[in-house]
C-alpha cells in the first residue's frame, strides 16, 4: 500500500483484524485498533483523509470477503443479498417500544415488523390476537425476555436449564437473581429428563421456569419438549405452575420444515419461543424474533408516556432495519423456500459426517440437526482459519444454506492433509467418546 | 397505485405506517401490517412478486423521507451520509463477545470498535489500559450494563435515581431485583440533592449505586455530579461504598464541547458512562457506547469457551456495523467538528426558545441544553405531525444538528397558526408553571 499521508497510522498491506488472537484473556490490547484521528486543522474533511478512510474500508472489505469464504463454525447464513434495501440505510429507523403501538417517532418500520411476527406466529401456531412479540437484537435478548416473563409470572420460580444451554440462560439467572438448577444432558446433548425429575421433585414447593433448547449451541441437540412436559405433570406441576421458554436460536426456524421432527407449537403449554434472525435467515447484524402469549405480556408492560407507547421490550429503542431484512427474505423465500434450504442443509450435513467417518475421524450428527460435531483439530491456526467453534476435545461445523458441497470438500481436503502432518509422528488423534458416545467415536481405542 | 397482482394485498396510495395511532394501548392491531405472502407455486421468486416488493419499498422510502423532514421531538440526528459504507451491508458482521478479545468468528469489526472506544475514553479522560467498554444497542443497554456492574460490586446496594431518569433505569431495578429510591427533582429537572441526602441517610448501612443523568430525557437537565459526590461524602459514603453510573444518552457527547459546562470525567469517582450513538452522532439504527473501569469488569465476566472470548456484555452477539458507522463519523468530524455542531445546536435552541416566548408561548431551556420544553400543543395531530415527545402538559423539541433555523421557522409558523385556531374561542393555553417554573411560564396567570 502506498503511504497516503505520513500523518496517519499506516496499516500493513495484509491488514488482518484477527491478529490480536494471540492475546491473553484479560489483557486489554489495542494493537490492531483503527485509531480515530482528528481531521486536519481548518479543513472539515480533507481529500487526504478521505482517501485514507476509503483505503481502510476497501482493505477491510477485502478481509471480510476472505473471512466469509472460510467460515464454517458458527450458525450464520452468510448468503444474502439485501441490495434492494440499500437505499434505506440513509434513514434512522427506530421501532421505539412496542411493535403494535405507534410511538410518536414517525421513522419506523412497524408494518414490516408485525408482518414478520405474524409469519412466525403462524409457524408456531398461535392466533394473531393471542400473541405478543417483537424483533430483538438476537437470541440472547429473546432468552433474557422469555426468562424475565417467566420470573415475573412466578416471582419465586426456580429456573431449570440443561447444562448445554446457551450461556445467556445462566447470565439471565444471575441478572435476575433466580435460583437456577443445571440439569444433566444425554450424550446427544438433550436434557436428561431423569435428572430433571429429581431436581423438580427437590423443589416441588416452587413453580418451575424452564429453558428448553430447540437446538443446543454446540451439538444442535433438541430437548424433548413433550417428555419435559410429561415429566412436569408427573412431578405434580400443573400447567399453571410452570413456564416454558423455548430457545430456538438456530433450530427453531429449521425444525418446522423437517418431517417427523418434534413440534414446537403454542398448542402445547409453552410460554415463549425465541429464534435468531441472523442465523438461518441471514442478516447483516444480529437480530431475532421473540413470540409470547399476549396474556403474559401484561405482567411486564409499563406505559411510557414519553414515547407514547408501551415498554415490554428489553431494549426500548429498537433497530428498525432488522424487520426490513427479515420481511424481505421471508417474502422472497416463503415457507417453501425455507423447507428446501433446510433439506439441503441436512443432506450436506450428512455428507460431511459420512466423509469425516470415512476418513477415520470421529464425528456425530444428531438425527434432525445440521450441526456436525467432530474431533477438535490439533492446530489452533486451522481452527481459526475455518472459524470453528470448539469446546473441550470437540469442534463443530454448522451446515447453513451458504455451506456448499464444494466448501465442505475444500474443508475436508484441508483437514485430512493437516491431520496427516499432525499425526505423522505416530501420535494419536483425541478420543471424544465422552462427548459423542461409543457409536460416534472412532479413535484408536473405539474403532 | 396500479394493481400489480390481485393475489397480493393492495396498499393504499398514501401508504402511511402511522395510521394505527388511534388504537388503544393493549389492543393488538394488525391493520397496517405488511403480510408476508408465499411466493407463487413452482417459482422461487416471480417477477410479479418482485415488482410488488419493489413498489412497497419505494413507497415506504417516500414515507420515510416525509417523516424525516418533519421530525423534531426525539434526540436523533437524522443528518448522516453513510454511502461510503454501503458495500459492507452484504456482510454478516458480528462482534461476538468482548471487543478486546478475538472470538473464532472472523467476520467482525473489532479494530474499528476499539478505535471508537479509545476516542470516547480520551473524551472522558480514562487511560487505554484502565478502561473496558463496548458498543451497545443503545442507551438502554448502557444503563442496564452500568447498573448491573454496580449491583455486582455492591450486591446489597440501594439504587438511587431521580424521578426524571430514563425509564430504563427503573426497568433495570426491577429486572435486577434492587431496592430503588426515587429522588425528587428541581424545576430544572436536575436531581434534588437535599432529597438525595435524606434518602442516603435513611439507608446509611447499605452501599449506594447512583444513576446520574447527563441530560434527562424530557428537560435535558444535567444532574450536578460534583454536588452528588459531595452529598455522598457528607453522608458518610466513602469512595469505596458507592458506584456512580452516568447516563449520558444524548448529552454525554455534547457536554464535553461546551465551555464552562460541568465535566464528566473518570478523574472523578464514577464507575461508568454511557452514551447513545444514534442520537448526537446519528446512525441508521440504535447503538451506544459504554465505558467502565477495567477493574470493575472482572466481577462481571465469564470466559466462554464456545466463542473463545469473554462475556461481559449484555447481548453477547453484537452488531458489527454500528462501530463502522461511529468510526466513520468520528473520523470525519473529529472533536472539532462535534464542537462546532454542539455550538450550532445551542444557538438554534436559544433561537427557538426566544421565538416561542416572543409568540407568547411558555418555554424553558436549561442553560447548557439544546432541549426546548414548551406547552403541549392542543391537537394530537399536530404533535404527531412534528413527532413531538410529550409528558403531561409539556412537549419538547430536541435541537439536533439536522434541525436548521429554516425547519424551526416552519415549525414556529405552523404552531402559531394552529394556536390561533385552537384558542380562537377564548379558551386559554395551559399553565405549565409546575413543570417549568414561574420564570418560564407565561400562561395568562403568570405573564
Amino acid at each position: 500500500m502506498a503511504i497516503l499521508n505520513d500523518k496517519f497510522e499506516i496499516l500493513p498491506d495484509e491488514f488482518d483484524p484477527t491478529v490480536t488472537n494471540e492475546m491473553a484473556i484479560d489483557r486489554n490490547v489495542h494493537t490492531t485498533s483503527l485509531t480515530v484521528t482528528e481531521p486536519e486543522v481548518n479543513e472539515e474533511f480533507t481529500g487526504d483523509k478521505e482517501a485514507y478512510m476509503a483505503s481502510v474500508l476497501a482493505r477491510y472489505q477485502k478481509t471480510l470477503v476472505e473471512r466469509t469464504k472460510y467460515h464454517l463454525g458458527y450458525p450464520f447464513n452468510l448468503d444474502f443479498d439485501y441490495g434492494a434495501l440499500g437505499q434505506l440505510q440513509q434513514f434512522s429507523i427506530n421501532n421505539y417500544g412496542d411493535p403494535f403501538i405507534e410511538s410518536n417517532y414517525g421513522v419506523h418500520s412497524r408494518p414490516f415488523e408485525v408482518g414478520v411476527l405474524d409469519w412466525f406466529a403462524r409457524l408456531w401456531e398461535i392466533e394473531r390476537n393471542d400473541y405478543w412479540g417483537y424483533i430483538t437484537n438476537g437470541g440472547t435478548e429473546g432468552n433474557l425476555h422469555g426468562i424475565l416473563v417467566g420470573r415475573e409470572i412466578f416471582t419465586d420460580g426456580v429456573l431449570y436449564a440443561s447444562c448445554e444451554s446457551h450461556y445467556s440462560v445462566f447470565k439471565a439467572a444471575r441478572m435476575y437473581r433466580m435460583v437456577c438448577e443445571k440439569v444433566n444432558t444425554l450424550i446427544s446433548g438433550e436434557i436428561d429428563c431423569v435428572d430433571l425429575r429429581q431436581k423438580l421433585l427437590a423443589n416441588k414447593d416452587k413453580p418451575a421456569i424452564l429453558n428448553v433448547n430447540i437446538g443446543t449451541t454446540v451439538k444442535g441437540a433438541v430437548d424433548d419438549l413433550d417428555f419435559v412436559i410429561k415429566t412436569l405433570h408427573e412431578c405434580g406441576f400443573s400447567n399453571d405452575r410452570f413456564y416454558i421458554h423455548c430457545d430456538g436460536a438456530l433450530f427453531g426456524l429449521m425444525m418446522p420444515f423437517i418431517k417427523h421432527a418434534p413440534k414446537v407449537t403454542f398448542n402445547k403449554p409453552i410460554g415463549s419461543v425465541s429464534v435468531s434472525g441472523h442465523k438461518f435467515v441471514g442478516c447483516p447484524m444480529p437480530c431475532g424474533v421473540q413470540i409470547t402469549r399476549m396474556e403474559h405480556i401484561k405482567v411486564l408492560s409499563n406505559n411510557i408516556e414519553y414515547q407514547a407507547s408501551r415498554d415490554a421490550t428489553i431494549m426500548g429503542n429498537r433497530n428498525g432495519h432488522a424487520p426490513l431484512f427479515l420481511w424481505y427474505t421471508l417474502s422472497k423465500k416463503g415457507y417453501k423456500g425455507f423447507q428446501k434450504e433446510v433439506q439441503d442443509c441436512q443432506i450436506n450435513a450428512h455428507y460431511l459426517k459420512d466423509r469425516l467417518r470415512e476418513a477415520g475421524i470421529s464425528a456425530m450428527l444428531n438425527e434432525i440437526s445440521s450441526t456436525v460435531v467432530f474431533e477438535r483439530p490439533k492446530d489452533e491456526e486451522f481452527v481459526r482459519r475455518w472459524q470453528l467453534a470448539c469446546e473441550g476435545a470437540i469442534a463443530h461445523v454448522v451446515v447453513m444454506p451458504n455451506v456448499t458441497i464444494e466448501k465442505l470438500n475444500n474443508f475436508l481436503k484441508d483437514l485430512v492433509e493437516h491431520r496427516s502432518v499432525w499425526y505423522a509422528d505416530g501420535s494419536q488423534p483425541p478420543c471424544i467418546v465422552t462427548s459423542v458416545g461409543t457409536h460416534n467415536c472412532i479413535c484408536p481405542a473405539h474403532k
